[in-house]
């Protein structure tokens, strides 16, 4: 920060109560390009191959049943970036059509608990100081189902994790700018979906890294994934990353808001909800081999896949060739960074016989990724509750970032050994 | 490496002389995705909004003057990422149509000064074990023209630079399991292209970080950045990524083809050429405010940009706002990894009067960007054969990583002040 923080608070003070007059830059480029300044089409903005088939496809799995998601192709994935086209997404049956028009007519409300309410266009956010980061999203309803016909690919198992690189400004910026009140503990974040789909976030975390994302992969966000606007709240579940945002309210407590106090809890063996979970565990998952990448013969193998954890950075990746008895660490390739997708490697030779692969990681915290049994244990189901019916799981409903065993058979072919 | 190198050797060493075999993987989702199993495009394969139209445009400048170059948007660049489609490219006019049809019809010759030909099939490679990274591309003829209409432009002048995750297997491993023989000192690269673009690449840097490409951003490398294969050379001006590429001749001496013996060597004032330039300098440039994004007013504003250096990381980048007087540290945001984009946010707030921006960087060897007054010393150029006849440079050709000033007028309009 080089200049004056008054100097900024000034002039946002002085933008929120004349309600416009921001002192930003105006893009040239916002203009449609003409025909001499753009020739083939393949120049202005070159597509992928005809050959490349790699899609998103819509989860088996619906939870509540009207839900609609749609799940990256993670047996495709290579490297921690996913394609902005084939980033997962959910619009829980709010968004048809889908919000998040033309960006123009788009605003973002900040009120409640604040001495200066201010309402800023998609435009003025982009001319204020800058947060950016590459994190992973993940809805907090992956990794299901856990057993049966549809638990045979890794895409539609955990296909709701991607990751991307993320921009847009700091919320803590737009709070301090509004003047937090005495009694501000939390924002409540609304998107301009048909649902006005909400949650809240604590105000320490909103003060602390949260984004008001416009852009993804150094471009305006898609719009399945909430274009003009999405909060992006790292390393958190991804329910709390609000798309189509159009209004933060501080306010002095949880609003209990559908998502939150309905569906989105967890229901504990006592008969009790758990309404709050916030982090997302340290997890790994293999992507190849996996269900939809069978093994095409004896020999070298590379067993690869990514890491994430809402605790920081990954640490390090283990990797059992043999039903988990022993455990070797694989090789972290690429950017390593704080919650965000990390992808390892390990070289493997497989001798043709029958093996069990699985990851587990462990982040920077210490914390280590369990096996489902240990979960279970962890979120107080008994053992005999684990058990899924129908492929659904059983008393662990979300937020299950259990090892995800895979079994190679003696033909090549990989089934899901998480119940064998 | 948790299996034994001789293992993975092993394997290759057979697949060579087997002309197969690779104890692979299979990918199920090579298949087209049945209407089942998909439904609306945009669950697909998610589009940008319509209301999005930046766009690649070709290059004013051409030299020669046949080259067909199609350039970055970088005024509208935020984050580090670019996005694939709008990464720059150039065809050198020998890419229409572009090659790099099937993929499956493609192969890449591994030969000359080894113990092992090898022919690699595009799956093959993806098999293989993986080397990824965030690198910039940057052609060695960016950051022209210095003067003239073309020149007031950050997109026409400074857009032959982008940066992508690359993912491809280590040329090194290729070359290791080849064998290569006493005397083999150069890779020889060749493009598919009509014109069979050709380049010589010393084996140190061929066996320290080369990639053979097959992904960029998570997903498969773009038809117009060399799909299905390109070299990627980390931190090494760009006419060393050979697209399309189909062979790697190990060779003892550079082969002095076209485009290195050509055009691409510089001309010394002696009158002597230099024919090899490998690492791309430090350097940096602000892409907001530019000439495309005018100050609207006076108040804040935040000075944000890229730096980027072959030399490694960016250590720190300074901006002036008074014509190069003073300097003050900038904030770098985001990843700051080695050989890749990096960006740099400065607030900074506009009274109203005539201001020249310009921002310098540090790689984190020490060497500081120069102005183009210092460039031209370091180059040998005297001062007089630095000013540039219609917008060409003067005897500076390329490899151009001076210091870049914008003037903001009074209007808020803003001016390039190369030369002024």
């Amino acid at each position: 920060m080089n200049s004056t923080q008054s100097d900024r608070r000034r002039f946002l003070k002085d933008a929120a109560l004349a309600g416009i007059a921001v002192g930003g830059i105006t893009s040239a480029s916002g203009q449609a390009p003409t025909s001499e300044s753009r020739h083939a089409d393949i120049s202005a903005y070159g597509e992928r191959s005809q050959f490349e088939n790699s899609v998103r496809v819509t989860a088996a799995f619906h939870d509540p049943p009207k839900d609609h998601s749609s799940v990256t192709p993670l047996q495709d994935s290579v490297g921690i970036i996913t394609p902005s086209g084939l980033h997962f997404w959910e619009d829980h049956d709010f968004g048809n059509p889908l919000p998040g028009g033309d960006p123009r007519q788009h605003r973002l409300l900040i009120h409640g608990l604040v001495d200066r309410p201010t309402t800023y266009l998609w435009e003025d956010l982009k001319r204020l100081p800058v947060g950016s980061g590459v994190y992973f999203i993940e809805s907090k309803s992956n990794s299901k189902p856990l057993k049966g016909r549809d638990a045979e690919s890794v895409q539609q198992v955990h296909g709701k994790t991607s990751c991307s690189e993320w921009t847009g400004a700091p919320l803590s910026l737009l709070l301090r700018e509004a003047g937090l009140q005495k009694g501000a503990k939390w924002a409540l974040a609304e998107g301009s979906d048909s649902g006005k789909y909400t949650t809240s976030i604590p105000i320490e975390k909103a003060m602390e890294d949260v984004l008001v994302a416009y852009a993804q992969n150094g471009e305006s966000v898609r719009p399945q994934n909430g274009y003009p606007l999405r909060l992006i709240v790292p390393g958190w579940q991804g329910h709390n990353d609000v798309k189509w945002l159009r209004r933060i309210k501080v306010v002095d407590e949880p609003y209990m808001a559908k998502w939150e106090s309905g569906s989105s809890a967890d229901q504990w063996p006592d008969g009790k909800a758990r309404w709050f979970r916030f982090e997302t565990g340290p997890k790994s998952i293999i992507t190849r081999p996996c269900p939809e990448n069978r093994l095409s013969g004896h020999g070298y193998c590379e067993i690869t896949g990514l890491a994430w954890s809402g605790g920081g950075k990954i640490l390090k990746v283990e990797v059992s060739t043999d039903g988990g008895r022993s455990w070797k660490q694989a090789r972290l390739e690429g950017p390593v960074l704080p919650m965000a997708h990390t992808r390892f490697c390990f070289d493997w030779n497989w001798d043709g016989e029958e093996a069990v692969l699985q990851s587990r990681c462990t982040d920077e915290r210490g914390e280590i990724q369990p096996s489902l049994a240990e979960l279970g244990r962890h979120m107080g189901v008994p053992p005999d509750q684990l058990e899924p019916y129908f492929g659904f799981p059983g008393k662990l409903k979300d937020h299950i970032n259990a090892i995800q065993p895979w079994k190679v058979n003696w033909d090549g072919s990989v089934r899901n050994a998480l119940f064998s």
